[in-house]
Protein backbone atom coordinates (compact mmCIF):
# COMPACT_ATOMS: atom_id res chain seq x y z
CA UNK A 1 0.00 0.00 0.00
CA UNK A 2 1.42 3.41 -1.04
CA UNK A 3 0.72 6.30 1.61
CA UNK A 4 2.16 9.96 0.60
CA UNK A 5 2.43 12.02 3.66
CA UNK A 6 2.47 15.92 3.23
CA UNK A 7 4.29 17.81 5.97
CA UNK A 8 3.66 21.29 5.63
CA UNK A 9 4.33 24.37 8.18
CA UNK A 10 1.96 25.48 9.98
CA UNK A 11 0.50 29.00 8.73
CA UNK A 12 2.66 31.95 10.92
CA UNK A 13 5.87 29.98 10.95
CA UNK A 14 8.21 31.59 9.42
CA UNK A 15 9.69 29.71 6.48
CA UNK A 16 12.69 31.12 4.89
CA UNK A 17 13.21 28.11 2.11
CA UNK A 18 9.30 29.04 1.19
CA UNK A 19 10.55 33.31 0.55
CA UNK A 20 14.10 32.10 -0.79
CA UNK A 21 11.65 30.00 -3.56
CA UNK A 22 9.35 33.14 -3.82
CA UNK A 23 12.09 35.79 -4.56
CA UNK A 24 13.95 33.18 -7.07
CA UNK A 25 10.53 33.55 -8.79
CA UNK A 26 10.32 36.79 -9.09
CA UNK A 27 13.83 37.23 -10.15
CA UNK A 28 12.97 34.44 -13.15
CA UNK A 29 10.56 36.83 -13.98
CA UNK A 30 6.78 34.91 -12.75
CA UNK A 31 4.71 37.54 -11.94
CA UNK A 32 1.26 36.96 -9.70
CA UNK A 33 3.27 34.69 -7.03
CA UNK A 34 1.40 35.75 -3.58
CA UNK A 35 2.83 33.35 -1.54
CA UNK A 36 5.25 30.07 -1.61
CA UNK A 37 5.69 27.81 1.25
CA UNK A 38 8.30 24.90 1.41
CA UNK A 39 7.08 21.65 3.17
CA UNK A 40 8.04 17.56 2.86
CA UNK A 41 6.23 14.50 0.67
CA UNK A 42 6.85 11.13 2.07
CA UNK A 43 6.10 8.44 -0.29
CA UNK A 44 5.65 5.14 2.09
CA UNK A 45 5.14 1.87 0.78
CA UNK A 46 3.59 -0.46 3.71
CA UNK A 47 2.30 -3.57 4.44
CA UNK A 48 -1.17 -3.85 3.20
CA UNK A 49 -2.87 -4.62 6.63
CA UNK A 50 -0.80 -1.65 8.22
CA UNK A 51 -3.43 0.10 10.42
CA UNK A 52 -4.22 3.78 9.92
CA UNK A 53 -3.53 4.49 13.77
CA UNK A 54 0.11 2.84 12.71
CA UNK A 55 0.72 5.52 9.88
CA UNK A 56 -0.68 8.27 12.18
CA UNK A 57 1.87 7.07 14.81
CA UNK A 58 4.65 7.72 12.49
CA UNK A 59 3.95 10.94 11.76
CA UNK A 60 3.58 12.04 15.11
CA UNK A 61 6.58 10.13 16.68
CA UNK A 62 8.97 10.72 13.81
CA UNK A 63 7.75 12.55 10.11
CA UNK A 64 6.18 15.79 11.85
CA UNK A 65 6.96 18.00 14.09
CA UNK A 66 3.97 18.83 15.53
CA UNK A 67 5.14 22.12 17.20
CA UNK A 68 5.83 23.61 14.24
CA UNK A 69 3.93 21.27 11.46
CA UNK A 70 0.90 20.11 9.82
CA UNK A 71 0.87 16.73 8.26
CA UNK A 72 -1.75 14.61 6.12
CA UNK A 73 -2.18 11.48 4.93
CA UNK A 74 -3.15 10.21 1.60
CA UNK A 75 -3.64 6.96 0.32
CA UNK A 76 -2.61 6.38 -3.14
CA UNK A 77 -4.74 3.63 -5.28
CA UNK A 78 -2.87 0.86 -6.46
CA UNK B 1 -5.67 30.44 -6.27
CA UNK B 2 -3.86 27.89 -4.73
CA UNK B 3 -1.42 24.91 -6.20
CA UNK B 4 0.57 22.27 -4.89
CA UNK B 5 3.64 20.88 -6.42
CA UNK B 6 4.83 17.98 -5.36
CA UNK B 7 8.51 17.12 -6.15
CA UNK B 8 10.08 13.32 -5.73
CA UNK B 9 13.30 11.24 -6.57
CA UNK B 10 12.68 9.64 -9.80
CA UNK B 11 12.28 5.73 -9.53
CA UNK B 12 15.86 4.51 -9.44
CA UNK B 13 17.56 7.19 -7.58
CA UNK B 14 19.37 7.01 -4.31
CA UNK B 15 17.21 8.87 -1.69
CA UNK B 16 19.49 8.63 1.55
CA UNK B 17 16.84 10.75 3.25
CA UNK B 18 14.19 8.07 2.80
CA UNK B 19 16.96 5.36 4.08
CA UNK B 20 17.25 7.48 7.01
CA UNK B 21 13.48 7.71 7.13
CA UNK B 22 13.38 3.92 6.78
CA UNK B 23 15.68 3.12 9.48
CA UNK B 24 14.73 5.38 11.69
CA UNK B 25 10.88 3.99 11.61
CA UNK B 26 12.86 0.55 11.84
CA UNK B 27 14.39 1.27 14.87
CA UNK B 28 10.64 2.87 16.31
CA UNK B 29 9.44 -0.75 15.92
CA UNK B 30 7.07 0.02 12.86
CA UNK B 31 7.41 -3.17 11.06
CA UNK B 32 5.57 -3.76 7.44
CA UNK B 33 7.30 -0.51 6.24
CA UNK B 34 8.90 -1.74 2.71
CA UNK B 35 10.06 1.64 1.24
CA UNK B 36 10.05 5.19 2.06
CA UNK B 37 11.00 8.12 -0.82
CA UNK B 38 11.52 11.71 0.14
CA UNK B 39 10.43 14.66 -1.61
CA UNK B 40 9.63 17.94 -1.66
CA UNK B 41 6.13 19.39 -1.41
CA UNK B 42 5.75 23.33 -2.40
CA UNK B 43 2.54 25.20 -2.28
CA UNK B 44 1.92 28.31 -3.94
CA UNK B 45 -0.45 31.10 -4.15
CA UNK B 46 -0.68 32.46 -7.33
CA UNK B 47 -2.70 34.87 -9.23
CA UNK B 48 -6.35 33.35 -10.39
CA UNK B 49 -5.34 34.27 -14.01
CA UNK B 50 -2.06 32.55 -13.87
CA UNK B 51 -2.13 29.73 -16.89
CA UNK B 52 -0.90 26.67 -16.60
CA UNK B 53 1.86 27.05 -18.79
CA UNK B 54 2.91 29.56 -16.35
CA UNK B 55 3.09 27.09 -13.53
CA UNK B 56 4.66 24.01 -15.29
CA UNK B 57 7.53 26.87 -16.00
CA UNK B 58 8.31 27.38 -12.78
CA UNK B 59 8.72 23.65 -11.83
CA UNK B 60 11.17 23.19 -14.97
CA UNK B 61 13.33 26.06 -14.56
CA UNK B 62 13.14 26.41 -10.58
CA UNK B 63 10.93 23.87 -8.52
CA UNK B 64 12.35 20.72 -9.69
CA UNK B 65 15.24 18.84 -11.23
CA UNK B 66 14.32 17.53 -14.20
CA UNK B 67 17.42 15.32 -14.61
CA UNK B 68 16.66 13.43 -11.20
CA UNK B 69 13.29 14.06 -10.26
CA UNK B 70 9.41 14.29 -11.30
CA UNK B 71 7.03 17.01 -10.30
CA UNK B 72 2.80 16.68 -10.19
CA UNK B 73 1.10 19.93 -10.32
CA UNK B 74 -2.17 19.89 -8.22
CA UNK B 75 -4.76 22.66 -8.29
CA UNK B 76 -6.26 22.93 -4.86
CA UNK B 77 -9.81 23.88 -4.61
CA UNK B 78 -10.71 27.60 -3.18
Amino acid sequence: MKVRVAVSLKPGVLDPQGRAIHHALEGLGFSGVRDVRAGRLIELDVADETPDSAIEEMCRKLLANQVIENYRIEKVAG
